[in-house]
């Protein structure tokens, strides 16, 4: 049996997320089901993150065992003949023996686009949040400093869910402002590992505060209540993307 | 009356192109409807150019007269909300009594985008040719040379036609060559008219002398030839752009 790390590239406007689900179509089905018959057997592919429906990935990675022998860039080929077009396999690599997409990541990139203008380019409005009113773009940067560091996020946690800890390290957040109709802000969020809905949670948060209905010091005085029902609404699936799983 | 010039971007993906049509949504007809009940009475739109099916527009002109006394940017704004998102008014703007989109134009200029690798990225799969065989760029420009400059393009016209004059003059065409699955080749070609299919029947030809399939000189003998059976397949709608019209 041998180990393969996939890295992955989608579109995720069409599909219930990563995790099969009865409801829909998802990623980790389309692969499951492309590599059952070159395996000749029904596998799990498992996934660095369980993205939700609609949110996209420019670098998910995925990990499958297998014992088909065959070689890694043939695989890759063969996935990419298979599955729909909004769905790519950029590459496959063996991994050490007991890698595990989930339970190896060290850390993890994602990334909020927004459109803060009266209109959106067609061309990418399925990859971002269309926020028409004004933001003050220097206030939200101000205020996401407090958010940098080792911190319990529990208030930035989606709803219904249940883990041992909420907390969590945000390594850096950064910001690229385009500031066009075609040109997206681009928040960028690097940590060791995320909550459920926790980074749209903070860009709802954030937009918040951008749009002036909140001070910046919101912010912070959220983090610190621990309590979800303080954040601000939960941001568009559709401006998230997943761009990178880091692995030590 | 008032004449006002628009100018459109749209995602040709799920239109029947420009032109109002029995057989589907057409751009021009979600315009007409749009304008209707501002002007409270039917309208023709003229467009610059009559994008066919799947084709994309980043600033498509047209034109119209009316009688409503709305200013422009308030009409931008109710077109805006009432087309659907892959269509957008970029601006609207009081253009000279008797200005047409189509008969006052001067020239135009069309880009058509190829990915030439073995994958494409699932975010600008609806906008480019993928040719996953080897293409020669540096070939493909030069034979584009013959085909600068006023020449008769009755070989690249599509079948069908019937126009006075198959004479177009070339201004330019550029390349930039992105290189990757999700930087396409951008073929940019400049003129003062193009017969139809002009664009794409060039591109065509030049992917099969890119391909090694036919030489380089295969592009002027085409277009010596002035017989459209000898020029190339016609490159896929969904690749091409009409990127922008002049005035004088």
């Amino acid at each position: 049996m041998r180990t393969l790390k996939l890295t992955l590239q989608y579109d995720g406007t069409n599909y219930v997320g990563w995790q099969r689900q009865d409801s829909g179509m998802s990623i980790q089905m389309l692969l499951e089901d492309a590599i059952a018959p070159i395996e000749r057997s029904r596998v799990t592919v498992h996934g660095a993150g369980r993205t939700d429906a609609g949110v996209h990935a420019l670098a998910q990675v995925a990990s499958v065992t297998l014992a088909a022998p065959i070689d890694p860039v043939t695989l890759a080929r063969a996935l990419n003949a298979e599955l729909p077009r909004d769905v790519r396999v950029l590459s496959v690599e063996d991994a050490a023996p007991g890698f595990h997409a989930r339970f190896s990541a060290t850390g993890k990139v994602y990334e909020y686009r927004i459109v803060n203008a009266p209109i959106v380019s067609p061309f990418i409005q399925r990859y971002v949040w269309h926020v028409p009113v004004p933001l003050d773009i220097d206030v939200m940067r101000a205020a996401s400093g407090a958010l940098v560091g080792r911190h319990d996020f529990a208030a930035f946690q989606g709803a219904g869910s249940v883990v041992a800890s909420t907390e969590r390290t945000v390594r850096a957040i950064t910001w690229q402002d385009g500031g066009g109709y075609d040109l997206p802000l681009v928040i960028r969020i690097d940590g060791n590992g995320f909550l459920r809905h926790m980074v749209r949670n903070v860009i709802g948060t954030l937009v918040e505060i951008g749009s002036g209905r909140w001070p910046a010091s919101r912010a912070a005085e959220i983090l610190a209540s621990r309590n979800r029902t303080h954040a601000g609404p939960t941001a568009p699936a559709h401006g998230l993307f997943l761009v990178r799983v880091d692995y030590s």
